[in-house]
């Protein structure tokens, strides 16, 4: 019998993150601060992070090593398995050869704790009692609930109104880690104040509960502020996954041709591809192809000018250089909700635009259809982001079937869709539908970049 | 740092069932028709089920070699993780050591693929192109969704009525696998559509839905049924995770004093336990304590008589020894949809008969507390059918802090609760109740027991 699932033994597990900053060929372009537009200094972040993650957010050490207490924690859903999609390939009928790594063996169900035990912990080091975040559909959130839960920290959450009542069963998941989770736009901020008493009837949106836990954090001395993704400090945190699947590829003696995942803040793949992206920047796979997927409809790498803009909606955030459709851009509520992001992480934009990596945008109804094709061959049921991912790597299979080359695809598998069953009856009822690329909305909000 | 998780090697998995009845005591009471209440014969069972797992009923060789495709499918998520709860033994100050063997990896997050995949598979050895069965809250359903994924076979799931629509993603997991699922009562079959016809709301139950998916296999060529736990061939696939349990243990040089968890039917806790009844029943352990948890409200172990009884409410099934509160018992509805069944696996009720193993009965808000209290040091959120394990392995626990004794505890823990949040909800919000012991009820239904 072929071996098809492979797991580093807990000793070989990594203890340190890998820091791309270290081997960039060009550093990366300096954030600014919104007001004075100047570039960020580890001041301007003071009341927002724990001065741990500050230092980390602008690090050029190649490795940053993981505290005990977070390599601890890791064990409880990590080393995760790296598997062989023997079963996918054959339904294919490829000579493609399908790794894939799985993140949804964790509490929450994705990789997101990796980032959130590791920033519990920093704050709870340097007396932090409380954290405020946002969540949209509460992946992020509920990461959170359980990494405050870790260390005895209080969680608040602002969770986009629309969602709190639609997909109650994340916020109940916070709250069973103890962590509070309240609607957003809320009373408890005086952006939330403000936009209820413009609108009573206000849904929500990410920018908006961005600023309300932003506001929370900045006005209370115990406070501090967490952010699930696009920053450089949380893609560190997630090369764990990447060191992992290099790792372990190695013992079989393997070498991905290409490297496949969905980029929403970006995260979760950056994780992925950025140790092997090392050897790509240093000469030793020149050929590696490492292909970041988004949906055609919030196409940030495929169509938006790599440019100055806010990270979120009210423009109360730092102003990073990333590829973005503009801060104001609102994307169809395709159901990927952890894909709908008018930019991306500097990170990435960064090695997209030194065509290091390359970019790729898929339609909502395919990616279904691969997540299908997935769940009935591997048995998992990926959540709708991961399935724009699962969508290329098939095509990818495909072209192989058709060129008869046995290629190996890496493909980062983010999480499972337990908490995502309605956008799947949705899709199996046929109630799904593509949308066009909305290139006029776009070029509406690029007309509102800043200028620095 | 210490190891917290513990994982076999796929090299070291398990190649065989180990099948209880080569070693038992006493023989099993033979399970009798339930028209002749003569026993049972092949010939009474082949419109049902596969030549083989009727052969596997009644086996007596020790152990049963899983078959390649078997093996191979397992390792999609088998090898399961062995944890040792130091978290948890933390938070509760006890010198015990707790491990947990976790089942919730699988694809459809419990331990009942470990037998759908068997089942599919020897379906499919005899040519059986479509199998009917019925489920209750759905995990059952899903899991052998899954398994005719895997081999092509065409699934068609009953599920009672008032979980069709009340648990909604069960049944669209069960879909994107390919099954078909629809309510019970139904006109697909004549149990339902007279059912229909006395009452057109009749909200169905685990017991007509039963007599549904029985009707249907038996009345088709191409179709068989398949029971999802209680019979021994069921058991038999469940003891893989107490193979892989028992032989991690010997490699860290532990054996656990006792062993807990819960029982609906019994073959999740049954898997898990006989393995180690083994070294009870040959001498080699004769203080091992195997403790089966069931709700308070649904007392079969510790209230029931041990009589004969029909399986099923229609008293279509066949008769079979068991503790039993009585076929036409139905149970408050507490959150725990797994354990709510009137009797048990004949092999556990043949055991503990045997005063080989023990059973306590626990209330529905002290297994929830307990749910969270292993969510916030573990990370886990549990079905809450394990939950009530838990509470008892807490309890064992906390009475290890007051005698000193550093006892070894094995928890079966059976699968996540991503699908019962609103359960979690419930509890959560103050709404859950406990029930009291249903003294009259148990009484009124045990009058009806048939006369052999």
């Amino acid at each position: 019998m072929e071996r098809i699932k492979f797991t580093l033994e807990e000793k070989d597990m990594p203890t340190a993150w890998y820091n791309i900053q270290a081997d960039l060929p060009e550093p990366l372009p300096p954030a600014l601060n919104p007001v004075t537009k100047k570039p960020l200094g580890p001041a301007d972040l003071a009341p927002l992070f724990p001065m741990e993650l500050i230092k980390q957010e602008v690090s050029t050490e190649r490795y940053i090593e993981i505290p005990d207490e977070i390599q601890d924690l890791y064990k409880l859903w990590r080393p995760t398995a790296l598997f062989r999609a023997r079963r996918l390939e054959k339904a294919l009928d490829t000579p493609a050869k399908i790794y894939y790594k799985y993140e949804g063996t964790s509490p929450p169900g994705s990789h997101k704790p990796n980032t959130a035990v590791a920033q519990a912990y920093y704050n709870k080091q340097e007396g932090v009692k409380r954290i405020a975040t946002e969540t949209g559909a509460g992946q992020w959130g509920s990461a959170l609930a359980f990494g405050g839960a870790c260390f005895g920290i209080e969680i608040k959450v602002y969770m986009v109104k629309v969602s709190y009542y639609q997909k109650p069963y994340r916020r109940v998941m916070m709250q069973t880690w103890g962590a509070t989770c309240i609607p957003s736009p809320s009373q408890d901020t005086k952006a939330g104040r403000d936009m209820l008493a413009k609108d009573p009837d206000c849904p929500g949106s990410l920018g908006l509960a961005i600023s309300e836990a932003v506001e929370d954090a900045a006005s209370r001395e115990d406070t501090k502020y967490s952010l699930g993704s696009v920053l450089n400090h949380v893609l560190l945190h997630q090369t764990v996954v990447g060191l992992e699947a290099k790792k372990v590829l190695e013992q079989i003696d393997a070498y991905p041709d290409m490297i496949i995942g969905c980029v929403g803040g970006g995260s979760n793949f950056a994780g992925v591809f950025l140790p092997f992206l090392k050897d790509k920047i240093d000469g030793t796979k020149p050929d590696l192809r490492i292909i970041n997927v988004e949906p055609f409809s919030c196409p940030t790498l495929t169509k938006g000018p790599y440019a100055y803009d806010f990270g979120d909606v009210a423009g109360l955030a730092p102003i990073v250089k990333m590829y973005t459709l503009g801060h104001g851009f609102i994307p169809p509520p395709v159901h990927a909700g952890g894909l709908r992001y008018h930019g991306m992480a500097p990170i990435i934009c960064h090695v997209l635009n030194l065509g290091l990596v390359e970019a790729r945008a898929v339609h909502q109804l395919e990616t279904f259809e691969a997540g299908i094709t997935f769940a009935r061959s591997e048995g998992i049921i990926g959540a709708p982001e991961t399935d724009h991912a699962v969508r290329v790597a098939i095509d990818e299979a495909l072209k192989c079937k058709e060129s008869g080359e046995a290629k190996t695809i890496l493909l980062a598998h983010s999480g499972h869709g337990h908490f995502d069953m309605a956008a799947y009856e949705d899709y199996l009822a046929g109630k799904l539908e593509n949308y066009e690329y909305p290139k006029d909305k776009i070029d509406e909000a690029l007309k509102e970049l800043p200028k620095v």
